[in-house]
């Protein structure tokens, strides 16, 4: 079916496989007039690039990217806009032996059993540079929430057993230290478990986090459009997440109602909540404080490791996976994160415009 | 905006408020030729209708369903079929006094910040209540799912501290208490637990979970529709969620690859795995194996203690909140949770029709 | 498939039969603050209601409307508006002998290639009530249309071969006359005309045409979604409409780019045309110019002399059908072609708020 | 808005303007299995090229097409199939005038009014170039649906007053002409009318028409998503179109249901109709006969004689347009209406699959 596409006035298209020509997105029903040239989504992809350190694949790819439509004289013209990224280190020789047969943690079997056959290189459709449009699209959804004041702050807040201290937090350091959190003695710790985990030829799993403030009141819808369900829903969809919490998240289910209500309460004659354990969303919509997201990320399938499986004829076999991988995916998988949220904030926003008459009528008149 | 709709080929649309008139929901896409009758409907409705135990709210409503279109001497026609509830036991002046003030945990506000006023009556759109049509969808899936061989079984996995043994797991359990716990110990231990926090005049939250077998693999996409993103849509969606895993769920941020893989195994001349963390999904897709959803609820926003909050002119004031209320959700919402994995599932399902040549030649020769 | 509902922002879904329990609609997606009550629904029903005059079924029914959910004192309040009319007057005895055959220019044949089976009833889904969820639908439409300064105004321009002369256009007569004319000279002919057709046991066609005036420039989008080409799929949505022109339509093919383009010109400050050879929309999107369209409805299938047909089983058979039918569906369709234009073009309206990134920042400042 | 997007399951995204760097199209939900090379892209490409006759503009486009993603050793992988065709042949000098006022006939001005800005070079993302990606994707649809025996043949009908004789009917002429008729007598008389339309510096309208054999009866949806409803939208999206008919379309409305209606009738053992005044068509849904639909198309706008028109600022100026352009659309048009047709109608068949319980059950057995 038609699965690569998200949005309902914000639109995304993404495309393209990891050992194909290129990869790219279309973003249609994005506003005109907004300043907009490749360095600003460069900017956005370098952050998901691999190859930057040892706790990421080697795989070596400059990853630039090309638009090639949509934009006139440096200003989006309210049309598509189409935007590309060449592959140029595919080595699709490491991967021609597992054509054969179903690697653990992976959706080998799954896109054989729906398609009949697989683009089996590099995880074809399935690998994780399929987010280089998300990210792509989400440089763009970022700038126009920017220009509304709206600041969106994701990182890592866990690899394994390690988490960093809130207490430490250090939104610098999120762009400076090979983990992505915000905190570098929690990263000094982390990175040296992984390196351990390497070692052992093992892959480690991890936690997200994502801030957004300067929300306003009233985003999301009230039944299935919600603003938390779609916001589920978009971080769900990134490869390796297997469980997503809006404020406290798992907490709530071991909470008192008079633990976990949030008093309202008025702060310089604006309306604001004295605890935020609903994480910014009540009842499907954005109340005007801070949204919580965090996802949980399973350890990378590739692993280095001897492990059983059954090739394409079912008989059990066993398998060494070769191959560049990253031995984590979190840390570069919190730019992914935080381009899904914006793409879904931003939609909802447009989407919310017509909600009252008054300001319909305002808009034309 | 038109958030009351979701799916693609099999399409809901819910309608109604808490103390309106009626509520109810159009189901279109539904193939025809189901034999269908209200009884079908008023078994799932009965799961959820309040006023059945103490620890629910006595509110009786009947809760009774009439089938007013898409079906024909007990067949659905493949038109849309359209469900009605009516309302017959509001008490709206249990809630005129709210109409001045913003119930902290609660979706006033939000609704007054988006559209500018709201129907304040028991919530209005944001009760609970809204739920009657999507478990009224919900029968009609699972209808279609049975007939292929599906099985979902949803459950109450704990309240507050009190969870099941799963040693102890007794479906039959499920339908015959008041807490929806497939372990009649726990459901007595957490049924006293609940009554205590009555006494304390608070609420409590609980975790569902939710197995589904049958399901063959390859259903759900590979990107943006995957199976997974749907499903955590779908149940995030469901007032007072906070929180969806699939599979092992926030446990594989703590995992290591080599313990999180799932090994692929052959049983009888049929692909498996040796384990399941992966909760039935690789890639966004079924991988054949049991489907895995767990959501945490958070407690009732309305207790009966004294809770700080403003009016809606910003002032601070101390309010308790009359009206009749469940002191918790999970009972009720499981049939809820149930409803929104049938409906996803079958929409995936009939989605997914088209995704091979071969089998699109051979469906119109 | 899900084929019932219509719209991005502004969502209709219908459903109903002609001879189920009712019919209805559900509009999601409607602006809050927008006063509605029954009258104003029933108004546009009651222009499509049925035994008004001897060319005009005879079969009674009050299609009264009921309001179920989506307003609160008076008010729309952004949630769903359910609307249902009762069906009152079904025999259904008079069409149980065409379920056992296949009755020319009627869908009989494809409900029953498509679904298996049909409800054979008044044509079922197919029949012209469906239509009342539409013109439901409409009104709410046409009624925020109206408080933007948008005037709708929709006529029979022919029926069979009379026409309308342009030059005695009484807009009052539309609402007066059978035909729903507005030139009680061409009524008065053409509704002879249509006794000689019934006296003949046949039935007659025509032509229905709508204005549009104060539509500002620029709604509509620039490809797929582009005005004239959503206005065209609903109204040959309408059933019995084959044919559908914008502007000159079908003229334009033997005019020259000399002839048929027309030229810019200001008036009074305000840029204008001088022809309107366009039909008020260029490259799909609004021009500011009156929106002019089109609309060729065939003769109603129903007609009373006996017609050559084949049976379920294929066998040539000669039929004479009964019941009751309207000798021609232009005056009752004109109001459901207006009311698919209001609700294709207030759709277009809200999605459009979005176009520029300037008033978007403005409206969330 | 997003609105360059069009199918439910079958959907294509288009991006590009006439001088940007490239234009194309994602095809998503394309079914795995189906061989596809460039060739089968570029045969329709071809036919759509620039440059080929006396009666098309001069502009030399090679219009070469890549496939950037989804095929993998030759057939299609069920992920989005990205194309792209590259703009040689820019000259945007010729245009850079017209950034300064409205040309008739075009969306000049409808741009700005929706947008505040345009690219202006060639028309933007409004010129016929904007096709080629309607065309890539219809060479796949094609594809699909002539491996399960439908047939679609597209061709212009009449350019001015000059129309083929229906008598005379040799498809092959179709892709011989420069006129895309399939009579070559009319073809010599339309291009004597052409060349005379072209020394008056004036150009010529027509008529495109549609056959497409082979549908299995029962595709298409009963309300809202009408075959001829989509087939309405698909064709008048399509810039220049003004009108569409489907099958006897506007002579209906002079005709009478003694004369409309298509009796049934059974030949070798195969239901079908005497007639086919409907077009294929009854009730929105094919009637297992030839579908027929009619497009007629506005003269090109880009005329070279002097208009009158205004400037930006509002003021009256008259204007020599330059550049190059073809003083028929017709021609080249053919290939974007059989696109269209063919999206639409896979598509529909695609969406249509679901329609059954039996058929549901028997696919999932």
């Amino acid at each position: 079916m038609a699965g690569s596409s998200l949005g309902t006035i914000f639109k995304i298209t993404t495309w393209g496989e990891s050992h194909g020509k290129a990869l790219g997105v279309v973003i249609d029903g994005c506003p005109a007039g907004l300043e907009l040239s490749e360095s600003d989504i460069q900017a956005f992809l370098d952050r998901r690039k691999p190859g930057k350190s040892k706790i990421a694949t080697p795989r070596k790819e400059a990853d630039e990217v090309e638009i090639l439509s949509g934009v006139f004289e440096g200003l989006t013209t309210g049309t598509p806009i189409s935007l590309i990224v060449r592959n140029t280190s595919q080595i699709s020789k490491d991967y021609s032996e597992i054509a054969s047969y179903y690697r653990p943690g992976h959706a080998d079997y799954t896109f054989d059993a729906k398609y009949g056959f697989r683009d089996y290189r590099g995880g074809g459709r399935s690998s994780g540079r399929e987010t280089i449009g998300r990210v792509a699209a989400g440089a763009i959804a970022s700038k126009i929430l920017a220009a509304m004041g709206i600041d969106i702050c994701c990182y890592t807040y866990s690899l394994g057993p390690v988490s960093i201290d809130e207490t430490k937090f250090d939104r610098s350091a999120i762009l400076e230290t090979a983990t992505a959190m915000p905190d570098k003695d929690a990263d000094a710790k982390a990175f040296a478990y992984l390196e351990n985990a390497m070692k052992q030829l093992d892959s480690v799993g991890g936690v997200m986090e994502c801030r957004v403030t300067g929300v306003p009141a009233g985003i999301g819808d009230t039944v299935f459009e919600k603003l938390d369900a779609n916001l589920a829903k978009a971080v769900m969809s990134i490869g390796a997440v297997k469980a997503v919490e809006i404020g406290d998240g798992c907490k709530v289910s071991t909470a008192k109602g008079s633990e976990n209500n949030d008093s309202f309460t008025c702060h310089n004659g604006k309306l604001t909540k004295k605890t935020n354990h609903a994480g910014g969303i009540l009842g499907g919509m954005s109340d005007g404080s801070e949204l919580f997201i965090r996802a949980h990320v399973k350890p990378t399938p590739s692993i280095f490791q001897e492990q059983e499986t059954v090739n394409k004829e079912g008989e059990p076999i066993t398998v060494q996976i070769k191959g560049r991988h990253d031995p984590v995916i979190v840390p570069r998988a919190v730019v992914v994160m935080e381009s899904m949220v914006a793409i879904t904030l931003l939609d909802a926003m447009l989407v919310n415009m017509s909600s009252r008459m008054d300001k319909l009528i305002d808009f034309y008149k």
